[in-house]
């Protein structure tokens, strides 16, 4: 069986720091005789500059047909001018909507190696994992209406609609809960049920599911603004949560910077195992394009490197292959190469490539 | 003139730190012969207690009448199944929306005696000093359509609607920079319009407005996910945000935990100006009703009082008066007490009364 792989590099850095995946694919080939099938093609700013799009039709084509998706980042603001409809984002909103990829799982995980490199003091932020499963294909990110309309006085009005229903939230806390099994066995349950209903009713039925399938993981629920402080304020507290699509990006967002290693960490995003077995999957770092310092051989790979890891391990049952990658990655850490974001005092620091490739002499090693 | 203030304690500790505001009032009158005429009124979970509603009309009307509102918290959990629209938050919401209430501004501000009590490196915080300015009568908090459908097949829908009109963006914007003149002249507006029209409008309308009357203000636009990371990443970058109803809620609360000193922060909301010059206005800390700690007479009451201080400055334009508050608030704390909240190693810990009493006691001695 070939695994067929679709490589979605994007704009801003997602290029240059996908090149130093292919070395660890090349590696795989070599060393463990692990071929795949993969096309690359052009998403974000990058189709736009070539297509006029940020996605093309036979791109989705492509990643349905695919067993995995890997993905870089999107977002370049050059192209803000190119209207609402055509902006880079489209590309993974609409790969995220249009394969059902409904559960986006994103840990926030301190390596090691890099505590120092948080804001936060070591003894709150030490040993954090946590993991968010955040809805990704509803909610105010896609309901409808929405649009900008002119009145008759000429003023404008913005809109959007938030909504959730029982089936995309009993789908995505399925997730939440089965996660939560192999871990701490707890999940907290975020939304804002004191202000929109649309929370209400999320908690409602969370808390039924609860009760129905999951009885042994423990519930709690927490409010979005409180969520967002006790983050800051004891961030170890957290096992799983689960959250609509807004809170999830900007709740996971926070989670991962107080890391102090965004630069280092992966993300998938999962849809539902169809009649064949066949489950559509996309992975991608949790850091955007970083526009300011593309194109300089300056960012870290290392997200996106442990992006392909998770794609072994979650698509294709490969975990040796995967858990290789991590402890090479780990090695690296650990003989003190540092990319700029996780520069410390006494660590080397080196670009893009050196990185690269000093993973890949770190799998030769093991 | 009198100076007519409504007082609402609400629930929670919303009551037992209100009574520490008491003392220094009375002191204001003893001191410096400033006298209040004061109502009082129940909202939120007390006012269910009593009249099962959150909130009276008859209070509204008051509070139209009074000259500011000083406000305790709402939120009480324990009112959960009273239904949507009778939960304790109406008793907030429906004050903020019947008296246009439509600028909440909300420092985060690390006091210099309490730097340590954060959970990030002090080198991160020290000094840090933001000023949000939250929009708050509009957005998905108020928004129609919204509500719980029940579909054919049983299953349920929330929805909730976000909408934004120029001239509500306008007026939180003008508040914006108006502060930012008096401060470092510096706004970040915060919107995802990445993702929704509302938040494209509302970058438009804050574009247009800062390039025809406040181009002497550095304007800067940001993503609110990347906003919730550049408040941890480094929150010194920031001088004013301006933001809408519900990024406000999430942002300002993350803000304000940064500082360690949550318990400390008072907060102001402000309608329009009338045609007399009068400005409605209300008065509230950034915490909530803590119900976990409250009636135990260990909440911290400085955010309380730090409102009451606000109060006077905006309200009353008693710049003296509430100058002396602050410095008595810093006293109290350079004395070494600490409620438990900021509690920290070689401080004295005590609970709210006696926390207040030692306020009226360095008042005393100004
Ligand atoms: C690029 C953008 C549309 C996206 C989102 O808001 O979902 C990103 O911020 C993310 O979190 O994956
Ligand atoms: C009590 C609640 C309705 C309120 C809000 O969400 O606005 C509170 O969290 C606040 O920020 O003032």
């Amino acid at each position: 069986v070939t695994k067929k792989l679709l490589v979605l590099p994007g704009d801003g850095i997602g290029p240059e720091v996908m090149t130093e995946v292919a070395r660890v694919v090349a590696w795989m080939g070599r060393a463990r005789g692990i071929a795949f099938d993969i096309s690359e093609d052009l998403v974000g700013g990058a189709s736009l500059a070539v297509h006029g799009v940020p996605i093309r039709d036979e791109v989705i084509v492509a990643a349905r047909a695919a067993d995995a998706v890997l993905f870089g980042s999107v977002g370049d603001p050059k192209w803000a001018s190119v209207g609402f409809d055509l902006r880079p984002e489209v590309a993974i909103l609409k790969l995220r909507q249009e394969l059902g990829l409904f559960a986006n799982l994103r840990p926030a995980k301190v390596f090691d190696a890099l505590a120092e490199a948080s804001t936060l003091k070591p003894e709150v932020v030490a040993g954090l994992d946590i993991m968010i499963v955040r809805e990704s294909v509803g909610g105010i990110y896609f309901g409808t209406p929405r649009g900008i309309e002119t009145l008759p006085d000429g003023t404008k009005r913005g809109i959007n609609t938030e909504i959730y229903t029982t089936s995309e939230i009993e789908r995505v806390a399925r997730v939440a809960f089965d996660l939560a099994r192999q871990r701490g066995k707890r999940v907290c349950s975020v939304e804002k049920c004191n202000v929109m209903e649309s929370g209400l009713l999320w908690k409602e039925v969370v808390t039924a599911l609860h009760a129905r399938e999951y009885a042994d993981v423990e519930l709690t629920h927490m409010l979005a603004d409180n969520c967002a402080m006790q983050l800051v304020r004891n961030p170890r507290q957290f096992d799983v949560i689960v959250t609509g699509n807004l809170f999830g990006d900007l709740l996971s967002d926070l989670a991962s910077m107080l890391t102090g290693s965004l630069g280092m960490l992966p993300s998938a995003t999962l849809g539902a195992v169809d009649g064949e077995g066949r489950r559509p999957a996309l992975y991608e770092p949790i850091h955007g394009s970083a526009p300011d310092i593309a194109g300089k051989g300056i960012a870290n790979p290392l997200a996106q490197i442990l992006s392909f890891a998770m794609l072994l391990r979650y698509s294709f049952a490969m975990e040796a292959e995967a858990a290789l990658i991590e402890q090479a990655v780990a090695n690296v850490l650990a003989s003190g190469l540092r990319t700029a974001d996780i520069m410390s005092p006494g660590m080397a620091q080196v670009g893009t490539s050196v990185m690269g490739e000093a993973v890949v002499r770190e799998l030769d090693k093991l």
